[in-house]
């Protein structure tokens, strides 16, 4: 990347996260809602932090103390600020965070004048990316929040949300039997989880042309889906059961009829629009009672690498209600665990910290939400959360 | 009270809670930092929603939503919202919440300009002394709250701070075997569970003129005294081995010595101010291993109301080091579970709901704090807390 | 006491406590139902532990390892077992155990056919105290195993069981005003918690005749009264709503109407037995609704000292239906909490820990139950339990 | 399999289960030492649940209650009694269960000396599968259960353990490139788990002669493994620090040296032995600091299908220094999560709930053990626990 570009880039992704906090008043980018989300003023200073330490280590720091504070995991860097006390942090201010931001905008801003080897290229490149994966958290973190209040306000005018659509038909798609490559090759960014390109047998199946919606998610809820053990993963049923879970994560059931709490407030459940907020064992349910099962990881990848790369770069807070795309509203759910591909080697010194450690009990989610960022999501994309998780935009799609 | 007055005191009590958070920024008003302990914004607004709700309940609200958001307990008003959530709150802003109060001060004020009948004057009395309490409470759950950060930031300036003093002597007041009166009687303000005036019969003691101070306090800690089991009740050891503890909250031991946080940020141990934030069991075996024991409330207050009656109306947010009156600086634990008097009775409707059912597993503290506010402290004062609590400013006296 | 009067009576206390294991398997006898109920197997070995420990101690041990295994809670005797986990100790055996116990009693046996000095004969009195505490608890703590059972299996046959009767009436008996004594006094065994006697203030009210029967908790229940915070303490209130109680424990109702779990297995609430099995909190809650409240231990005992020095030596393993006692049968929660009484002091070394290290959230219960061993019994007993607690015999009477 | 097979392999099987309970009280076979772990008895009750449920359901039951007592998930065939209560069932008593099972077997018995039907003939060969895993089980949750016992007691007696033997040494085994096939097929057993047959990609490895053993797993913990993140999984590093782990599960650094608890009692930790008890994230923080990776399921299965065909029928409850086999002591944890294999499908009926609905958060283990009854294992079958068990005998093997 000419270094020109490379300078556009950054200040582009940069003022794009000051502006996702530009709704919030400073208690809002504040509160911890709980251990998994982190406040937006902490999205603020830790994607700052990663510059800082990764790229201005050789200068003298904005403040020694956010060295600690905004470390996120980076056991090599130093000590870190527990992650389910960062609702503690009421001290930097949003409004000093933002000053810590300008001051280490402004110190990349002049490196990024001169040519930079290409392993510091790399470096502010792959801080870039973790920006905009930090941009995508910082919304469902705030969406989190937001759905804890008992008012369930708003982050956006409600007439902002994207409009009502026609249902899209669902098809079959086929994908052959025999030995393909999946993973990233080539020149692109890309996180070293997806690489190296590697051979995987496919075993021959069908994919369907889209995610489930809606309309088809709430045929399992009122036909009794919640309540009946067998469509459950033993585990996913205990779950269940426990919380006592009658329907996904952010609907409510009223006079009025079903709706969601979406970053729009309260709308009502558009049938039409993709199944969202999952976790993988409702996705997983859902799956087996509509007499099918989620796709692996390779059957994905070898399905949408097309369509992934003509992804048009929306931007919008709740996934559309139908697209042409057929991808990129939503997540979507593997029945892969998230593992090493074969060969994988991770990076030296703390960077290696931000991909392997995570390789267990986790499962892979391909595509992209509504929430990504324009131009972050790749076919080859291995996002991955615990089975539990429902605070992503984290739908399903068929296999068979 | 004549109206002036009564008014007059309305508008001092009111102005001094707002005074105590200018310190804060809206991030440090709107976090919770324990289950315990409340956001100051929700205090503001919780003393405003009292008279909101018990003088000024045929006026439309100022929100309607303000009814259940700011209801502490009282289950005859209707819903809360649940307490260790208060820190979810991020809407209403400070700033709105401020309002709230503006917009009820005026009404308040409107209705006080008139003679209100004495059921509602001694109901403004009563919202008052609630809001007092609760001006001692956002202090401490902002020292809790501050306390925290790992940087401990203070809520004001170190040199702000009551200065050092030498050290007082302590002395053996005698308390007379007898038949005597304890609890309030008479027409001035009192909180219901300080009624009725009774008799009690006193065995004969000693009471302690002053606190037991850090110095003395510290001989404890460095004798192993928090490893010991002999001093400890078997449910305080319980506790002290749950969680591994060796010195009072808020205490560390630095290079440079012992220091203790405060809302000045840290300080010194200074060996002569009363120790505090101890809790029942710390009290109790500090007094068992000095041979003696802590008084009952009845002993306190028989020993110490007319220096109750003197205590001069200072301010300071750390107790001095030392002083003449010997009270007033802590709150001090006493033996007495906290229980109604003999011919307690509770008012009729939500009010009822103040006092009267925390009267199981609690303590009684007498005295004051430096913390509480000059004029509200009262030698029949029967103030409680379970006994684990250590984030109040709790110290003790011994009896033999 | 004489010398062939304490070893008749050791006898006689030692076999009723194996002839109370008989009905059971060595599985009923090993397993721990819950961290607060101990195995019958551990009653057994930690009752000769006390003779071993405090007696024998100049004796080779009949097994060092029980030392350690069946100390219960003297820190001063060294290391113990953790309670909660006294189910893991398969080992040793019951059968075993019952060696253990025959062993010691061999060599208690030859002890008390000398003349003790006052000390060691006190000590042995102490030993057979807490032997008798210990068969109450065996029997409470087997009922809870059972009642674990989703069969609810019998200790004893259920035509065992006292008869039906027909309901006491209720009278009220004053308690006049006035200082009076209360505690032990003079030469019979009391435990040192019931000690010293002295002088209290009464300030005149009524008590009932007799316990709440089941016929008038019924009432409660049906009333809505698990469903109304405004009888209970909020404490007690928090506590009913995170365990969705609806009625007491070892209730349920069925087709057939209400049954209750006791030793003799499910049997038909007879509405005229005392209610029993209540926590501080139901019965607290129960009197406010009544509008009554519970009685001050120092009321209960002026008011039943003669009825309890006339209690025949009966024994069951459920309360009557009714009985001219009019006590007795129930424990009696008061609203007393446990304290030392003005100048008690706990004896030196080990057995010092006996009683008042628990003196802090506890509840004082006055009376006997129909588990008491016969003769155990005494107007100045002071029994104890956490607020919570259900397992016991515990049930209530009436004080205005 | 002929009749006359079946039936005297159904003996056979039967009877080892027996005779694996005779060194136990009935109080060790009826505790349950944590939720995880089942007591013997309820083994000994559930295996035989399993014939009169699958093979006997027109027959009047042994007893009725029995049916929910010892289901153990099976949601189809109703209700069940929790898990993590199974030690509260002192009732039924050994004896009885012992009853059970004869008057089950005698059933059975009459049952197979016809021709069975060959879905019937299956059921019973599940039948026996399923009760050697439980043989398995049964001494695992034993030693679990002895183990926290303070004592440390012996199943049987120390001299009964293998000997030791000297190291064998490591070689690595290559697995070539290349597109293999996995899984069972054929007429003999498997589970439905290790079906269908399928192809898989392999990548081209090197996997280890023979499993960790003790002395090079002592290297990573003397080297300080346990307090170094960098090995470990980001999720095993906060499992390991919230235990405060430093050394695997039954070991204990005593004055004489290294130990590890055994179904022998205390054994010295022999270094030839294969390393033990460790969970995945042990397993894979030694493969990291090995500079190895844990295997897949798949090259596994590649490598070692010949030995696993060639193990010798051998017994013991601890494994053996040394084997020429390099394979069959230990449980060998693979890096591939529990998937179903490309075109899995699960059995009609309740028989269906066997392995289908386990698959997730769970890791597949190869091999077999020293606790694994012999003719139990094959190359195909997929043992599986999660990340975090630590008592079963599971080992690792390294690849690279």
């Amino acid at each position: 990347m000419p270094v020109s570009d490379l300078l556009q880039r950054f200040e582009a992704v940069r003022r794009r996260t000051v502006r996702l906090v530009e709704p919030l008043s400073a208690e809002d980018a504040c509160v911890q809602s709980m251990p998994d989300a982190s406040p937006a003023k902490w999205h603020l200073a830790h994607t700052t932090w990663f510059f800082e330490t990764f790229l201005l280590e050789h200068e003298p720091p904005f403040d020694a103390d956010f060295r600690v504070l905004f470390n996120s995991y980076y056991q090599q860097v130093g000590d870190r600020h527990p992650r389910a006390q960062r609702g503690l942090l009421t001290r930097p201010s949003l409004a000093r965070v933002l000053d810590y931001r300008a001051a280490v905008d402004e110190r990349m801003q002049a490196l990024l004048t001169h040519d930079l080897p290409p392993p510091l290229a790399e470096r502010v490149a792959l801080g870039l990316q973790h920006e905009q994966q930090h941009q995508e958290l910082l919304l469902t973190d705030i969406k989190h929040l937001l759905s804890r209040h008992p008012l369930w306000p708003a982050y956006e005018a409600p007439n902002a949300a994207p409009e009502s659509a026609s249902e899209t038909e669902l098809d079959w798609l086929p994908v052959p039997r025999g030995v393909y490559e999946i993973g990233h090759a080539g020149d692109g960014f890309a996180f070293d989880n997806e690489r190296p390109r590697h051979a995987v047998f496919l075993p021959g199946s069908e994919i369907a042309s889209r995610p489930v919606n809606n309309r088809e998610f709430l045929q399992f809820v009122e036909a009794g889906g919640y309540a009946q053990p067998q469509w459950w993963l033993a585990e996913g049923w205990d779950w269940r059961c426990a919380q006592q879970l009658e329907h996904p994560w952010y609907w409510r059931c009223t006079a009025e009829g079903w709706q969601e709490f979406t970053l729009y407030g309260a709308l009502p459940l558009l049938r039409s629009r993709p199944v969202s907020h999952l976790s993988y064992y409702e996705a997983d349910a859902y799956a087996r009672w509509a007499d099918a099962r989620l796709p692996t990881e390779a059957e994905w990848e070898h399905a949408w690498t097309d369509a992934m790369a003509r992804l048009p770069p929306r931007e919008a807070w709740h996934p559309r209600a139908a697209t042409d795309d057929g991808v990129g509203q939503v997540w979507e759910w593997t029945q892969s665990a998230y593992a090493p591909y074969p060969g994988f080697k991770v990076a030296d010194g703390a960077i290696g910290e931000y991909n392997g450690k995570f390789m267990v009990n986790q499962y892979v989610l391909r595509g992209s939400s509504c929430l990504t960022p324009p131009g972050h999501a790749r076919a080859t994309y291995r996002n991955f959360f615990p089975a539990s998780a429902r605070w992503q935009m984290t739908g399903l799609r068929l296999a068979r």
